[in-house]
């Protein structure tokens, strides 16, 4: 049985996609980020990330969302959201999984605490420059769908799609958001098809980006 | 057959680090990062992000050192440095590489690239900035070890603890290293008296922090 403490469309979005995805039972915790529920100590006695996503897994909280999908995607494989282990294809799952979670959304953390890196007086500065960054990023992320599309594992669904997309989402009112680029775009396109998108979205009273 | 595109002492060292530990036979080829090898067309082939580490596996590049380790770890069982995938211990072996590569790696980005946050006339407010998140990531670190330890997964080695140990030598300058927190200063010392540290040190002509 699982339990998410979720915020509305951020990080823990990916953990409740997938959990839908699996067509797994949970119930949800909605963290009011906005009132600063995540540094309260009952929430930090769960994660002392002081961070949403928290999934109780039989009783017992862990965090990082793209851990969280890793281990649910292997525990559920008959849904085939992850190549077996073992497998040739999994060095790839690993790449893009780490990819995402080393280099692309800690650059979102920058985008949305531009404060964090030098101090308030800077946060300006951070977040001028963080928007080319995230470019590149996307950039990097298109070339490889060209080439090895149309998804990441090529014609392999898995879950470091749904991960690319949610962090796609990140960046709709970004200068140039990363449905500018068209391999990008018809990653997104094609997910935001599946029934669970619209699942997602009316669950955790999302409208922007629909 | 293996072959590791490194530079001493960067993240590529981890993925030497766990070659060596499991034996496997591999080839290195020493790229000089401070020439801007990383940086041109034959090597951006290979990586398009530019950084080391790349592994060949079989002639076919792949990149991200979290990523690369998960995967040999899986592939090459018998030296038991990974979980099974399915078993419980699983999921706390994913939530430390990913908090490892999603929360802690990205910090030491800034430590040693200061100037990509906010460009170069804010680097020095981002270096004085970024070593007190460092210092508060060991924190939850050491708080988890004293609790769940002596290594991140209990008793049970894994390369979670090596990618941990190359984080904590990259803080070997700093204001207050993370060997200043005990239960940290007790995984370095564990992993640092294994026969793989010292062949490593000798292969990448490694001095510091031996």
């Amino acid at each position: 049985m699982y339990t998410l403490y979720y915020s509305p469309g951020a990080a823990s979005m990916l953990v409740h996609w997938v959990l839908l995805e699996l067509g797994q039972p949970h119930s949800l915790e909605r963290v009011d980020t906005g009132a600063g529920q995540q540094k309260r100590p009952e929430y930090l006695a769960l994660n002392p990330n002081g961070v949403v996503p928290t999934l109780l897994i039989d009783g017992k909280p862990h965090f990082e969302a793209a851990a969280l999908v890793t281990y649910l995607a292997d525990r559920h494989p008959e849904a085939s959201l992850a190549p077996a282990p073992g497998s040739a294809a999994r060095m790839a799952y690993y790449q893009w999984m780490f990819h995402l979670a080393n280099m692309v959304q800690p650059l979102f953390r920058q985008w949305w605490y531009p404060h964090e890196p030098a101090g308030e007086a800077h946060a300006e500065a951070v977040r001028s420059t963080v928007a080319g960054r995230i470019e590149r990023a996307w950039q990097v992320l298109d070339a490889h769908l060209a080439e090895n599309g149309p998804l990441l594992l090529g014609k392999t669904l898995s879950v470091a799609d749904f991960y690319l997309v949610m962090l796609m989402r990140w960046s709709r009112a970004m200068p140039k958001p990363a449905t500018a680029w068209p391999h990008l775009a018809a990653v997104a396109a094609q997910l935001k098809a599946r029934p669970s998108f619209a699942t997602l979205y009316q669950r955790e009273g999302l409208t922007e980006w629909a």
